[in-house]
């Protein structure tokens, strides 16, 4: 066919691409701009609730409740703010590069680190001062094992994704193994963080107004319900993000496609020494940034397979694409071409 | 390159996918069975609890407790039992025919419904026999939500994915974009039907255990806590399951891949008539089930549009291949072959 003859109709599909462009671009600043405000009041109103409503903030102090409103405000800081923007910065964060990417996501979850710990404290030590038991309600149960896997998922991260670095090619493998049991990991945490933060604005409306009072609907009652809405739609919005392809970074910036990897190999880009040594597959490596490709090394370590039916494209999808990875795929797919 | 000179690589390769097919299915299994235990046990348990601890159920009774009991009981089967089933079964059915996939989906949400119904109701009318007010709590809030989302996503989906049916070649771009927007929908009323039934447990212990009794954990706390936590597995379980591109049916079945498509497009199965008629774009029909190409009737209605830079299988993943769906390609990237 006559490629050359439809120039009129190409320069339309490009107009097309920059009109759609342009909408996913006002798609993303709203959703951004939309979470960041949810985030960012989720604290502001716990911590207007506290001082308005709860005598303020204290510790060692002779009103134990005063040390027990740390609680609230540092758990939904840490579980639901810092939280939040850690998972919405690593998500949306298309122009700067993979490793500040994973610092800004790093920070975060050092951020709300500690605040999790001293929130954590200061409710041990108010049930201690007053005499209360620990760990029965189900709020206790859902937030310790939140506690338990935030402390978990922030280890493995950064030992797997930041440490490891150093060794970046030896580790590839598994890193790029470790990437989708993280992700999911993370965000049960943070499903794990709202339904502790839920259940726990129910214990506190019903111990601190009583039955009676919270069906009245008092001022009080009703930020501690916007404060559990602002927490559910917080969820809702990061869902959206989370399920949105397009805010992936991975693919779209880097445009490696399966035909691209495909056709390098075709191309005859493959390590013909390393099929050799290693014997059955050949290799490929990818080198994100660029349509290079690079010839592994011999040394590489077996990297994750790739099998006979799955698109490309979707496998890599779901995994993290760093300068030197290496890529199976098994000489029967590649004939295919 | 001689590609017959590698029979014995081919043949690793096919066992090499053999033993991930049985992998595979192993997980696959595995996953399904302990959903099916979850969902089944989390109301076995919220009945042994009412029965056992509550006094049983009763209705229009000289005991309105008896009529509260069928609150927890139903909305338990309805937003978690019957909708999880609904969830998972749309998700890991691959044998069946979609249409068959889609009855069984509505058919459980369709047995949710009355639980939901007559759970609400129950509540409402014991709320006003006894004077209680009611919407006061975070509970009944996020409640509230929960049912009018379910009802409007039962509504829009038996509309939309079944009565249009009828339209099926006319319906099926305003079908394909609306299935991520279900699907988001559906996922966000399940984790709110989870925070709704965990704020009610948590509100139900402290109304009839009390404070105190419930800090001593006795028997009844440790179930209302089980439960809770039982809900809370489920929703991690279903997350995996929804996270796991693998147990997707569509891509997988019908093995279309971004070079089917591409390629069937290269060898000229493209509606000649239709780009002189229609202007512009190239079209391709892709008849699911098998790897045959279809033209496309020219009456056929405008489809959603590929841009030249998301990778096709990504694209498509998102979307439900209907049999009859036309798709269109850019010239561009259709020459970029």
């Amino acid at each position: 066919m006559a490629r050359k003859n439809i120039p009129q109709r190409s320069r339309s599909y490009e107009s097309d691409d920059e009109e759609r462009g342009a909408c996913e671009w006002c798609e993303y600043a709203l959703v951004i701009t939309l979470a960041t405000i949810l985030l960012i009041g989720v604290s502001a109103l716990t911590v207007f609730w506290v001082v308005y409503y709860r005598e303020s903030y204290g510790w060692a102090d002779d009103i134990p409740e005063k040390q027990f409103n740390l609680h609230p405000t540092l758990m939904v800081a840490g579980f639901i703010t810092f939280s939040g923007f850690s998972i919405l910065l690593y998500r949306i964060c298309r122009c700067f590069r993979r490793i500040y990417v994973k610092l800004l996501h790093a920070i975060f979850h050092a951020l709300a680190f500690p605040c999790i710990v001293i929130g954590f404290l200061a409710v041990l030590d108010f049930h201690n001062k007053k005499g209360i038991n620990n760990f029965y309600s189900l709020h206790s149960w859902i937030g310790f094992v939140a506690m338990g896997l935030f402390g978990l998922q922030y280890a493995v991260g950064f030992f797997s994704f930041l440490l490891l670095l150093i060794c970046s090619k030896g580790t590839a493998s598994f890193r790029a193994s470790l990437v989708p049991i993280h992700a999911s990991f993370g965000i049960l945490t943070f499903v794990l963080g709202v339904c502790a933060c839920l259940t726990g604005l129910t214990e506190k409306a019903l111990f601190t107004l009583g039955a009676e009072r919270y069906s009245g609907l008092p001022d009080e009652a009703v930020i501690i319900n916007v404060i559990g809405v602002t927490t559910v739609a917080i969820t809702a919005v990061l869902m959206y993000i989370l399920a949105r392809d397009k805010f992936r970074p991975q693919l779209r910036d880097r445009r490696i496609s399966e035909r691209d990897i495909l056709v390098a190999a075709d191309r005859g880009h493959c390590d013909q020494r390393h099929r050799r040594v290693g014997g059955g597959r050949r290799h490929l490596g990818a080198v994100h940034g660029s349509r290079n490709w690079r010839i592994p090394h011999p040394q590489g370590r077996a990297t994750p397979q790739l099998n006979n039916t799955t698109p490309l494209c979707d496998w890599l999808t779901n995994r993290t694409l760093e300068r030197g990875d290496i890529y199976q795929i098994p000489a029967k797919r590649r004939n295919a071409l």
